[in-house]
């Protein structure tokens, strides 16, 4: 073996040979160079799939990938796509994919769907090509402090500092990845770490499990629920998957606590057969007038309930002053266990929760009202659905009706940021290509990241894309009156209004070679549905109420 | 007047009444509110137009603008295309817009063509929403880094403490945005900031001339220039106007300095009548071939020429190491003057630079090749046009057939952050409404912010957007095999290829409502430009070679 390489040195030994430079042999010695011993760190560390917009600095990345087995690639036509697939696919899979984005403009067009999935812990490593370390002193057009960008939405930030460290900093990534409840890590490559020499690949520490509560969390949960006294049990994360609602029903059977989760969760397992939960409304006033006779709630992995957004005469946590808050678990804590645990010290273990009975609305007709689309949607979802919901202001509704349809998975934008709908669904669809996915999705939320249908078509991923479309910012305009911002005017209004002109959205999926229908009725909107779902391969409805 | 508001103080104050809180009275006083007065304060201090993309916490900025005059306000579906826009109106019409942002995220989607705003040195005034000071705690969804977000992408920072600040805040964002050659400015607004009481509008500081270049550097490129030794006269910024152009014309003529601009300029005035100049290649040989004669470079406000990426094998600085550098001005002094000031220097004040004749190509037929493409345009291109350039590979040779054109700007991308072309378009036409505006894109690029094509048909823009559909990211063929990474297999190069789907730029555009067709052949693009040309409003040409 050569010794580690320099910026050049290696050239003068193999001056006047023909060389890939990617993977070279001289001499019968074989070199791996830094991007590739990064993808075999990363495909033995469990990463299998790269969401990716590359460029010229990450072209050894996209090299490597063609020389190691076990890494699917997926090409997104806008970085919102790809963090927000990799965001949908990590919640379905449980495991990081890997993105790959260039320079510090791909990471910022990444980045608002990377604070989404911040904020849902999802586990994701970024890979983030950089210019050579030598060429960043000249303020070539793409030079930009990577970090700074990185750092606002990503739990860990490293930048590799040559070849042989390309390795272990890539292991180390998807190690905090995957630090519960999930992170995201963004490691930034420059250039010639990518192309210079490395070592071996570096090996991946197994995710570490779950801490268990401390004995003292049980005690006081369970003193609490004996109490009798108005009680509210808020769980999230790992505990509103099918087991941890098992617990929770068996201890409200027990107990006659109620269990809710919070208005947003990054995945919840709901329908026939499961553990149903409500969840605490959106609205501030609504959320108060819930939660008001509640003396104690016993937090399950969740945070106290807070309001969206301020508001001028409401206050920013939703439950009433008198009310004390326990914490049972932390979202990265064992919650299941936690719960199975509670069930145990207040003896419901053996107590049969009160399961959600398959229960579908009756199909309507006419009008496309907001509960009549819920309907049609709870009447229509199939057995083991994903619904990666942004429906935003059309969606407020859409629980209680879908509530019996048969058990399916639904995702929620846990940041906020709107163009995530879209995205989600593509990676979650690709993580469980036997399984029927929906984006359900507001006009303005579906046209911030719209590129995603794209990228189902190249993949044939299996999602129905359903759009609302009320051709406005629909949301704003109760926010402005909420806000207390007046009577506004032709100007103000303007803002919050998608027509002049109306979007087209069969045009635009068109457009990305993705069949798309319009309609206006529920009847047509049903047979659409139906078609979809006995379909295969993406497709678009347009909802036009 | 009552005192400075509290968070709610004055509230118990008008209890029981009932009052609009955006801009109240009270017993016959009238107040203003911080959103208010920073509106007053942008229109007061120049800013005519603002480029939105609101949410909840920016409702009162909303508000506050139908009760301003002064203030055009233009809604964005992404915000990818608000901040390319507010570059595209700076550039064309000297002054800095307003954005309007939604939180963190709303400025994360904005940020690369911020990045790219900031590498031309683009004025313009960022207003991002923020939660309401006291709900930060609670980490809503929303809540993020907005300064460290922003950071990154702007030359000046500041979230406004409370309403009695914001006026003053927004004024110096004003004069900070107008710092010579301009700069990013980007002011964070916290909701209860917009909604709580302010005092009157800020006076904003008339921006400070550009300062003269020290007499030193004239005297040492004068003597440069009488050396007789080969010497490039490498001009930006403002020296590519018309009347810095005309003295390097002057200064070229009598000493037979060579004059070039580097690749990428911000705006640079050509055509018929002006004194033209080539640009430096993008290619490192090339460049490295076309300078390597020279024994000095003078620099009117440009840098060095430096590689756009680095390559294994090429220098990050293409000139020859036996070359000198002379500054002549900085970017930010006054590169007119310095030029004028030269040519009076050696003697060449009176002396006729010798000026672009009227050349159009002759119309060619058949295949669309890229220089066919090329000489389309320089047939056609009206006089007064606004060409915003990133047609990337296709576009690398449009400016030879185009010299000849009548009179036009040409406007280019300086941070390298795909996804400007249409955006910058779309301001360029709105500031200058009586002009034909050009977007020349790349598909990949243009997929990035195609959200541009729906603004274009709301305010009616007179932009003629032309698709170059090479189906490929077609730069990245070439970087694989310049940047050694070796022979490609299929899996990287389906992460270059735009194909499975073909992208049909006629249908997005019909969703967005703009009019577009597909040419395949000389003739038919040479018709649909013409026809576009003879029309208005927006239009989309989508050239498949």
């Amino acid at each position: 073996m050569l010794g580690t390489a320099g910026r050049y040195n290696w050239r003068a030994k193999l001056a006047g040979r023909s060389v890939n430079l990617a993977h070279f042999e001289c001499e019968g010695v074989r070199f791996m160079n830094g991007a590739e011993s990064l993808v075999r760190t990363l495909v033995g560390g469990g990463v299998e799939v790269c969401f990716a917009n590359p460029g010229t600095s990450e072209m050894h990345f996209v090299a490597a990938l063609d020389r190691v087995e076990g890494m699917r690639c997926v090409l997104g036509l806008f970085e919102g796509v790809v963090t927000g697939a990799a965001d949908g696919y990590a919640r379905m899979s449980g495991k990081p994919a890997c993105t790959l984005l260039h320079l510090g403009p791909g990471l910022a067009n990444a980045a608002a769907n990377l604070h989404n999935a911040k904020k849902a812990n999802s586990p994701m490593v970024n890979i983030v090509g950089e210019h050579a370390t030598y060429h960043l002193g000249f303020d070539a057009p793409l030079t930009a402090d990577i970090e700074g960008i990185a750092r606002p939405v990503s739990h860990w930030v490293r930048t590799s500092p040559n070849a042989t460290k390309v390795a272990a900093d890539g292991a180390r990534a998807v190690e905090a990845a995957q630090i519960t409840p999930g992170q995201i890590a963004t490691l930034i490559l420059p250039a010639d770490t990518a192309w210079n020499e490395a070592r071996e690949p570096a090996p991946v520490a197994a995710p570490s499990k779950r801490t268990q509560v401390p004995q003292e969390a049980i005690k006081q949960a369970a003193k609490i629920l004996r109490s009798g006294e108005p009680t509210l049990l808020l769980v999230a994360g790992e505990g509103l998957m099918a087991d941890g609602l098992a617990w929770a029903g068996r201890i409200a059977a027990h107990t006659g606590v109620s269990v809710k989760s919070n208005w947003s969760n990054a995945r919840l397992q709901r329908g026939a057969g499961r553990f149903s939960v409500q969840r605490v409304p959106f609205a501030v006033d609504l959320a108060l007038e819930q939660l008001k006779d509640f003396r104690h709630i016993i937090l399950a992995g969740a945070n106290k309930p807070v309001a969206f957004f301020a508001y001028p005469d409401k206050p920013s946590v939703m439950m009433p002053d008198t009310c004390e808050l326990h914490r049972l678990a932390e979202l990265d804590e064992d919650i299941v266990h936690a719960l199975e645990w509670l069930a145990d010290e207040v003896g419901a273990k053996d107590t049969a929760p009160v399961l959600q009975p398959l229960q579908r609305p009756p199909l309507p007709s006419g009008t496309l009202t907001k509960d009549a689309i819920a309907a049609v949607l709870g009447a229509c979802l199939p057995e083991d659905a994903i619904v990666a919901d942004e429906s935003v202001t059309t969606g407020r509704g859409f629980y209680p009706l879908t509530a019996g349809a048969p058990r399916h998975d639904w995702l929620q934008n846990m940041g906020g940021a709107i163009g995530l709908g879209l995205p989600l669904a593509t990676g979650a669809a690709l993580a469980c290509p036997q399984r029927k996915t929906f984006a359900l999705s507001g006009d303005g939320s579906a046209m911030y990241t719209l590129q995603a249908l794209w990228t189902q078509a190249r993949e044939g991923l299996d999602v129905t894309n359903i759009i609302f479309a009320n051709r406005s910012y629909d949301i704003l305009l109760g926010e402005l009156s909420r806000v207390g911002a007046g009577n506004a005017g032709r100007k103000a209004l303007d803002m919050l209004d998608l027509t002049r002109p109306n979007l087209d959205w069969v045009a635009m999926a068109k457009g990305m070679g993705v069949t798309g229908i319009r309609v206006e009725d529920a009847e047509s909107f049903t047979r659409a549905l139906n078609a979809a779902i006995a379909g295969e391969g993406p497709s678009l409805i347009e909802v036009t109420a």
